[in-house]
């Protein structure tokens, strides 16, 4: 499929245009905090926006890889009178800005540090670094759409006619496109998510997404996926991971392991869109964000408790490779237990 | 422990004139669904007031037993102009429209029953129905502060000094109880309370209820037991159950399966308050309520999502006996697979 297909095939959200994009100069990201209230953008004009917009959650998932590459690209422009000494430096303090925004998701870091490599190359060869990192980009994430419709085709393989499937948060482009080219093949699915508090990213994020596909979709409580799966309505647990190590810890948005326990306890299997980490050899090697326990005490900007109560709030979790029935990758549907093969 | 230095030792919640009351003719019920931004009350002077409140949450758990109690004594008093076959079929209608409002919960349809059988003794005994069915049911309160006593004992004597203690949604007065009672013990325990989405009870009830003695206590996510298990930081589950079958089935807020699920995988023990029914005799005997999808779409008030999105809301869930450590009873802690003998 070309790029421009599995772009027809997606949701608002997940649009191409709708992620992340450059616009001369400015840094455009679709605002998923306001989402579905508003369809809305943030521009930002400088790197330090960008890393602020991202520790804000205006987008996370796959979204910050996207948004600090343009960064990158912004960063480049502003620069670019600089000597190739002076771009270069303060390109590396823009990558380690935009690195520290999540420490959990790895695959940001991964994309700046090629990007970098990219830099110091097209610095060395005398190149327009705006532009050149550009083109660069565009072609990567191309190149991502065609990846994302490999895994979309084995994410929907599994999918059976009449499965009901449970996600979490939101599992963003091949976990859409799987249910869009179920749909396509003919099989009636239903999808069961939770809302994925304090955020609601499975409430404003992929419960529209998915109802946008036309596809039957209800909003449950976290609390309430272990009596789902007791009631006999989920065959098949899906979810992305922000990272996967390669003894195959799967690390996602809290929630993703205790659903995992429960969908185990009921012999439903998990299944996980990945691209595992090569440089992440063990849970040793995960580091886990805990964000503001003040997040944790309101909702949509409505205080939850009296704001005196303490909180805790660690945005992740580690399902380890037991309750995993497969990982998904461009390359296949791989064991948990067999990664070190398919890292990249 | 007199029912008055029981009652001393509870957190405003559950003081007994906060729960409910009787005030010449009205009905005064404290509003759960306000706390803890405002300590206020709800004041009914008619049975339908009382239902409305009770199914629209300003009362839940063990408080729509004291507040449908208290209606029946309103309602005695407005037709004791009646002939007595007419205030039977009156107070008869009363209390099916108080039985009607929660399905789940059938303690209070149990204690309804009871003041049924009394009305009708004081009927055939020529007395004012009202204030004799005051004073029975306030010594009915008193004996059961004597009896939350004797299962806060109970439950304290499970908790060990460091103990992290897990619960859900709000588990009232024997399980504040206990923490109180390890507390004065010596005890040093920290609580973490799921916030119980879509109603708040952990994060509005339970987590401000601990605080107020003085006990350490993080609000979470209802999202976040499996993992807050996985870090060792809980040793023991602990919850009320608004339904526990003869044969060992625990019915309680949704997501108490679930966590119970997690402690079992991580090897921590599930304890249950609770007076086992003896006219449920197994799960094919539990009906689970199911409420409005539309409020598992809102956060005190606040949309979480697009409108057009369908949900699904069940209230409670339904843990087996293999999952259950210990079921407290005023007579013990009891395996929940012998609990027939222990019933009432």
């Amino acid at each position: 499929m070309k790029p421009s297909e599995v772009n027809n095939m997606l949701p608002f959200l997940l649009r191409r245009e709708n992620v992340a994009r450059y616009e001369d100069g400015v840094v455009v990201i679709g605002d998923r905090r306001k989402y579905p209230f508003e369809k809305s953008y943030v521009h930002c004009n400088d790197v330090e926006s960008v890393a602020q917009a991202i520790e804000g959650m205006v987008t996370q998932g796959g979204g910050p890889s996207h948004a600090s590459a343009y960064a990158m690209v912004m960063a480049a422009r502003q620069c670019a009178d600089q000597s190739a000494e002076g771009q270069l430096k303060t390109l590396d303090a823009a990558r380690n800005r935009l690195v520290d925004t999540r420490p959990t998701n790895t695959a940001m870091a991964r994309r700046l540090e090629t990007i970098m490599e990219f830099i110091e190359m097209a610095l060395k060869e005398g190149k327009n670094v705006e532009q050149t990192l550009l083109d660069w980009i565009e072609a990567f994430r191309d190149e991502n759409y065609r990846r994302y419709a490999v895994m979309g085709e084995l994410g929907a393989s599994l999918m059976d006619d009449g499965d009901g499937i449970l996600t979490m948060c939101f599992a963003e482009t091949a976990f859409l496109l799987s249910l869009a080219m179920a749909k396509r093949d003919g099989k009636n699915i239903r999808v069961f998510t939770p809302e994925t508090r304090p955020y609601l990213q499975g409430a404003r994020l992929t419960a529209p997404s998915v109802h946008e596909l036309g596809i039957p979709v209800q909003i449950i409580g976290d609390n309430m996926p272990g009596y789902i799966l007791s009631q006999g309505k989920v065959q098949k647990y899906f979810t992305a991971a922000d990272l996967v190590t390669l003894d195959g810890h799967v690390v996602n948005k809290i929630g993703t392991f205790q659903n995992a326990i429960a969908a185990h306890y009921h012999g439903v299997p998990y299944f996980v869109f990945a691209w595992p980490d090569k440089l992440k050899p063990d849970r040793a090697s995960i580091e886990i964000e805990e964000r503001d326990p003040a997040e944790m005490k309101s909702c949509r900007g409505v205080p939850t408790t009296d704001q005196a109560i303490d909180a805790y709030y660690p945005a992740f979790d580690i399902t380890p490779p037991r309750l995993v029935a497969g990982v998904i990758t461009i390359k296949g549907i791989h064991s948990a237990y067999d990664l070190a093969r398919y890292s990249g």
